[in-house]
């Protein structure tokens, strides 16, 4: 086998690394207001465009939100649907939820969206006739991409799902049959740690692995 | 800042063999029959779980498939909905797809499927009020993270949708309510690649990134 076919090998170096980048990487709230480096968004969205999709249709969808009046808009969806959620939580639960940040919006330098083709032309169907929400899942991946990416290069991302799609994409001004995936807050953390925030904040805390695996 | 807080600071050779692995990573199709080192599925399985999830719920399931009934009828399950679609496309594109390898099932040693749990306790439904399917994309990003962490032990994964969701489900004997993410081929890959086999078959190509990026 030709080394052109083999590919790169990594070594134990690299994957102990590897380990800690997503051992490290964290659902981002807190943020510095510093600016990030001209072009850091375009380079992340480069390279999370690496990431696998379905017939190879890349139906992922980047919308910077740099307008002030459009982040006021997401902001307030957020808001109101915090607070709807916020209204569903029982006794000690609500008084906890209640002091969780789960947003960056008042400092994160950089904001986006993220969408999904659902039905490309790109890819011919290939693989998504009896799955269509693999476009959506394409991009969840791309997202995850740029997720690593960004914190490699000491840059933290948080991915704010309490909105109304709807509203999003009204706000927005993308096409309507367009998947909302998310909204992303960009930029550099406060703090860095390997345990997520809500773990310290006693909200939930992770199982072991093993009892995600079954055998059949 | 202490150092504990500060985490670890990646240098430039690690982001330039984390872009080797990226660009390295390919849905694999053709394996070795070798069988992968005992407990490789449990370690990966570990690693996936560092993956992101909505309201800390780990909603991700992996259902290893190892008995040969079961692997049959995934295996048909696939074959027909491949000849459905394959009845779907026209004229030349009929010939392309009819000559495309779109699963591993004849070699690959490690078959698993996975699911999401759609409505967990964990997590105490955090994140989920008005995007239910964010705990399915929750597994996906569990799978994305496996497939990179293979990747760095030059072990490959295929990803297969190109099957009827209930009847893997069924196949599988798992809750009804799960939502079915995808059936997976792992081993070690014929070949490596930095251009998708897609591509290489004269499928489909991909686009600059810059194309998926607008302002706002």
């Amino acid at each position: 086998m030709s080394a052109a076919r083999a590919g790169p090998l990594f070594d134990d170096a690299f994957r102990e690394n590897l380990g800690d980048l997503l051992r490290w990487r964290r659902d981002v709230r807190r943020f510095r207001p510093d600016p990030l480096p001209p072009g850091t968004l375009e380079r992340l969205v480069a390279t999370a465009s690496l990431a696998p999709s379905v017939g190879l249709c890349e139906p992922w969808r980047f919308v910077e939100v740099a307008d002030a009046k459009r982040r006021v808009a997401v902001r307030a969806s957020f808001e109101r649907e915090n607070r709807a959620a916020l209204g569903q939580q029982a006794g000690e639960r609500a008084a906890l939820y209640a002091g969780l940040k789960l947003a960056g919006f008042d400092a994160a330098p950089v904001q986006f969206a993220v969408f999904a083709e659902p039905d490309p032309e790109q890819g011919h169907g290939l693989g998504r006739r009896t799955m269509v929400e693999t476009a959506a899942y394409s991009a969840v991946m791309a997202v995850h991409t740029l997720w690593l990416a960004a914190r490699a290069d000491g840059i933290g991302l948080g991915w704010v799902s309490i909105l109304d799609p709807a509203e999003i994409g009204q706000a927005l001004d993308v096409p309507k049959h367009w998947t909302f995936i998310g909204y992303f807050c960009l930029g550099y953390p406060v703090a860095s740690a390997d345990t997520p925030e809500l773990e310290r904040a006693g909200w939930e805390h992770r199982r072991p692995a093993a009892e995600r695996l079954i055998r059949r």
